[in-house]
Formats: C-alpha cells, sequence, structure tokens
C-alpha cells in the first residue's frame, strides 16, 4: 500500500457516497503482509477520511464481492496508456460477467514514481521510503523487509 | 454525436446521482451542427434516461462551467491507451485550475469502431449510418452532409 | 485456448489459402492442459471450419516449424498497442532468422475481455466460462481448474 | 509515397495471390500529386513487382472498391502501437460495414524514420531524399517541393 | 514556451557542457509570437541558467543548423509513450541524415499539464496563466491572446 | 547482453565525456552469467570504445552507486512507448532519491528485434545468435545455455 493507493481512494471518497476498499488475499503468492496487517494500516491511514471502510475479502472474484456489498462500480487508478491497455480485459469482463463497471480516476503525477515494486525494492536495500508510503506503513515496511537504515 | 457518446451517458447515469451532457460550442470552428441542433438531439435520444440534463454552452472553459453547476468531476469515456494519453494533460489542467476531476469509463467495445470523423465520412459517401449513430441523428446527418444512399 | 483464438482462427481460414494451428509446448512450465489435450480440444473446436489443420509441436523454434511445413507466414490476433509492442521483437527476430513474417488480425472487439489467464481466474472460482472458451473446452477446464459452481 | 509503403506492397505481393494498390483521391485537401501522377510513379517503383496492380480511386469509401474488385482483406503497415491505436477504429468500422478485414504488417525497422510528412519537409529544405522515396519518385518530389539543393 | 520547456532546459545545462535552445520559425503557420519575441522571452526566463544560449532560426532543418553550431544531440523532453512514437521517427530522420543524436529526458510530473495548446485555451478564456508559463511570458501572452481576467 | 546494449554504449561514449557500465547483480534470481562474468564479457565488446569503464556492482541501488561515482544521469535505451511507460517510475523514483537524472536514446531499428530474452531462447534451441550478441559473447552463450547448432 502507497501514497498514490490512499491519495486515490481520498478523491474516490470525495466523488462517491460511499467507498470500499477491498483487501483481496491472493491464495497464490503470499505478499510482504497478511490481508489483516494491511487492512489495519490501511484503517490507520485512512482514519480522517470520511465515507471510506476497509474491508479484507479472502476468498472469491472481485465481482462476487461487488455484488454481496452491491458496489455497482470498481474504481481504479491510472498513470499510463499502458496501464490501461492491461486494466482494460479484467474492467471488461467484470462488465461481462456482472455488469459491475470500472471507472478510472487519472493518477497524481506527483506519486507517479511510486509503484508497489519499486517501494518494496527501495525498503529492501534500506533507503528512505517516507514519502512513499503513508506513515502507518513506514516502520513495518522497514522491520518486514527492509535493512536497517 | 454518436451512439458510444449515448452509451457512456447512459452508463454514468446509472453510476451517478446526476449527469448534466454539456455541448460545448468551439468559436474557432464551424462543426456540422450548431449547439442548440446539437442539444435538441442529444435531448431525443436521451429522453428515456433519468438523471440526464443537456446544457448548451456556448462560452468560457469547461471548468468554469462545471464550477457554476456545482459538478465536482468530468466522466469522459476511453477507448485505448492512446486516448487516455490525449485526455491526461486536459484531466491534469483541469485539476490545477479548479479542482475538477475526471473519471473515465472505458468504451463499450461493440462501439469501438465508432468515431465522430469516420461516421461523418461515411455518412460523406452515402454510406450506412443507422447503427453508429441515434435514430434521432440519422435523418438529419443524411441530409447536412451525406449523398443520398 | 479461448474463443478469442478461435474467432482469428476462423477469419484466417477465410483470408488464406491454408491455416496450420501449431500448439506449442512450453517445456519451462507446466500449462493447464498438455499438448494433445490442447490439440484434441482445438480439433473439435474447429471440425466445421475448413482449410484448417491442428499441429502438435513439442519443441523447437516456431521458426524451424514453419520452414518444415512451408508456412511464409504466422498469424496473430492484436488486441491494443501495448500487445504490438510485444509482438513486434518476436516478429522482427522470425523476420530476421528465416524471413518469416507475421501479420496482425485486429481481435474482434466483443472478445476483447477475454484473455487466457483471466478465463483461469473465473473458473478457479467456479464464475461462468461459458461464452469465455469454446464449448469442447468447458467441462474440461471446469474439471481441471474449476471449483463446483 | 516512400520507401517503406513500397517495402509494404511487396511483402505483401510475396503472401497475397494479387495484390491491388488503391490510391485514394482526397477531395478535401489537394495533396502533392494528383492522383494519376501516383498511380504514374507507383507503376514504375513497382515494376518488377509480380501479382501487383495499381489503380486509382476517385471517389468513394475504401470498402466500396473493395467490394467492388473482391478483395476480402486491406493490408497495412505499422510501425508502433499508436499506429495500431490510430488505424483501428478504421478497421472495425470497415468490419462492420462490409465485413472487410484489415491485415497489418509490421513495418521495416530500418525504414521507422520514413514518414510522408518528414519526406516532405526534408524536401521542402532541399535536403538528401535519395534513399527514403523511390527513385522514381526523387526527380518529381524535387522538382514539384524542394529547393534546388 | 512553458514552464515545462524551461524545466527541461533547465536540467538539460545541468547535464551538457553547453545548450543551444533553438526557436524555430515556421513559415507554413504564424505562431503566436514571432521568432524574436520568443526569443526575447526565453533570454529574460533563463538568465539565470549558466550554460544556455538561446538562438533564433528562421530557416532550415535543424540538422543544418546542428552541424553548424557543432551540436552532437538534440534534447527533447517526453511526457509519456505516445509523445515517443511521435518523436521516434523524427530523432530516426534526424540520425538518417546527418548522425544527430536525440537524447530524452522525461518531463516533470509536477508540470505534466502543460502543454503550449491548452495553455493558449487557458489564456483564451482569461483564465490564470501564472504558473503554467514563465513569468516574463504571463502579461504577454495576456496581452496577445487572452480576455481581460 | 545483446548487440542492443552495446550500441547504446557506444553512441552514449559519442555523447558524454565518461561512461560508467554498470552491471549490476540481482541477489532474487541467478541469471545465465555471474556478474564477473558479464564484466569480463562487456569489456572484451567494449575494448576499442574510449571514454568507457566497466563496473560490477553486487549489491545496493542504483542510485546509491552513482552517487559513489559522481554520476549525473543514467543513459537508458528505448524500443517503444511501452518501454517508456515501464521505464518512467523508475527514472522518476531516482529523481525522487537522490536527483538522478535518466536520458533516454532511442534504439538503433536495426537492433529492434534484439531482447535478451529472444536472445536465450533463440539459443536454447541451437539457433544463429552471430549478429545477435557481441563476437565475445557467443561461444559462451552456446555452451551456457545453447544445443550444439
Amino acid at each position: 500500500m502507497t501514497l498514490g493507493h490512499v491519495d486515490v481512494i481520498r478523491r474516490s471518497a470525495a466523488l462517491f457516497d460511499e467507498v470500499i476498499v477491498a483487501v483481496l488475499g491472493n491464495p497464490s503468492k503470499s505478499g510482504t503482509f497478511s490481508v489483516p496487517e494491511r487492512v489495519q494500516m490501511l484503517q490507520e491511514s485512512l482514519q480522517n477520511v470520511p465515507r471510506v471502510e476497509v474491508v479484507g475479502v479472502s476468498r472469491g472474484l472481485l465481482v462476487e464481492f461487488c455484488r454481496e456489498v452491491g458496489a455497482p462500480a470498481v474504481v481504479k487508478g491510472l498513470r499510463s496508456g499502458t496501464d490501461f491497455a492491461y486494466e482494460l480485459p479484467m474492467a471488461l469482463m467484470n462488465r461481462h460477467l456482472t455488469g459491475l463497471e470500472t471507472v478510472f480516476l487519472p493518477g497524481e503525477p506527483r506519486l507517479e514514481h511510486i509503484s508497489s515494486s519499486l517501494v518494496k525494492e527501495v525498503a529492501r536495500h534500506g533507503g528512505p521510503i517516507e514519502g512513499l508510503v503513508p506513515q502507518a506503513v513506514v516502520p513495518r515496511l522497514r522491520e518486514r523487509i527492509g535493512r536497517p537504515s
């Protein structure tokens, strides 16, 4: 979870009546943090943002979750045309399966350099991750994968 | 105005509380139809779509209009990554000027071949434009620029 | 194998004298189905398409296979500009090695949401895969990787 | 007409039974050369390429011409993903109108710098256009738009 | 001339021994400002940047100018992959003609919304152009094309 | 290491005062050759190119290495707009971390088909790799991963 994600959530919350942040577990790979850990960090980072709820989703397709909670659309941040080409088949598949729409918000340029994989690489080498991830994530990410800086 | 535009408006109306379709006049080039003509055709094409209002805007920046009517975001259809690269600076400029957001909806693939300029070219050669533009536009476009088919 | 592949094969068969569908085994990763299984399913799915032959190729470069069977060109479906950027070096490498050409057919937009990986993900969660893969593939894919739906 | 066009035509002629080069007049803008002049130059440049015919088409849609001559597909050269994004709606529109297919051949990288507009700009400033356009075009283009070099 | 141009020039000056800013006149269209006016504004905006010289070039190809002044490379800012696809043929043509190289600097994301055409549109409607163009340009652009704000 | 890399290094050496080729070890995956092997092969391939030094870097971020050796910028080859979209976040991250700039050189089109992964695939099947990698690499790559041809 990076400041880029937080920015997209924050801006979504200003546009929509209710925003549910779905933290999806991926059974086929073990991420840096577990689903409950990620839910916890997101809740801390978003605690002053109204109309946002963070929910962990351990299994199932995104479309199923959205149907259960009554969400008519998914919001995604978009950084480049290549991003869009990657996201488009997923958006169309979701629409095909249940009619779920996807709306894209252009990413904040000031945060364009922040991708999860680059942040992890910086952390792994003990580089400065302040200004890349929310304050609540900094010490945990450093403890989990970083060298002492 | 094509079926692609109508599709994006229709899907926006299902997601948002209120959709205002702004028909912008471009003083530096004379389009095929005037602003009032375009407003009229859009109203006919959208008359069974709830929560949509069509408004002609003869002058001024889009951000000014949105501020006047209290719109927090613009909705745009997106067909390809190249589209996004073209739209991005405009979206960021609008955010810079007044904080106006832009949300992108992926275009409906079944309508991907329908661009305004291609439709006009088909009409100009008397080709079949049914299935490309709304029914309300077919006879007027044919009368305005098409050869008798 | 998805309906997208079948569509490109079908349209190729309408344009070219003879179409050979090469099912390439990848020794470095074990796919969902073996080469003979994929050949079998393709043959069932394409049995009413004239001028098409399905062949399993267990080893070697694609250019070698094409030289053996006398194919002057490979046909690939293309969904986006990003697809093209990915395919281009391969196409140029094949031309460099043996003069083998690559011709690209734009994918059918109605099938744009269908990628192999997304179909597998839908199947893995027991979602509906009818309308995504040929009828001959549905039960086998569901049996192989899907939960009971 | 550049060496890039000639290369795509030449390679098409090696793949297809018959290639018809359609020189389309554009009534809304006057090009550097008239349709008959362009037909003449193409014929000279392609005289040793078998199975190629050059035809001037003064009016009508490309799909109509293809239906008249019985062409099932159009061949286009493709230089980049952005090219593809530009060509795709046209290809899909042609398929929508009459079922006409479009097949794309990747451009020859050695000729990637050669676009019609850049060649004209070089000619306009009296730069060397040998190696950019066919030999038959060099003196005529220089006479038409170039300064004496 | 925008703050984006100034940023690329400034960063180039930190990397290269000498930077010559070539202001090219375009005989086929009359810009908002003449070549001498643009040279004057650039000089004012860059007066505290060392190793930069501003030169007006009224005629000829860019490659000729670079050969005359002994410049081995051109520097261009790059905002997106679509930008690159547009710039690439020019870069390759210049290399073909005289061996002139082109090096690309990624644009500053904070300035990504600033394109010349958008700035002019903002100015035309009397919008705020401070923060988009250098201070030396603000009053002149407003006088030339803007409404009183 | 391919002829594409050598080309970019060679052209960089013609533009910049000093070029340091950093061979980065990747601890999380074992490449085809070790860092010392790659340094050795690069030195052999570049021995007649002035102003170029090859250095193995076994650990740490690229920005740290550049700060240690005083390099103000990284040079990268760029083949397509998709390449740029991939490289851009890394370039911006490096600028964020230490101010390190990235300059992009467009790849040589004649070498556009040469990517490391394609070369390895050709070698794995015993195909001809002369003309794809430097002469110093041919026998070693064939010995390491190729079948006898």
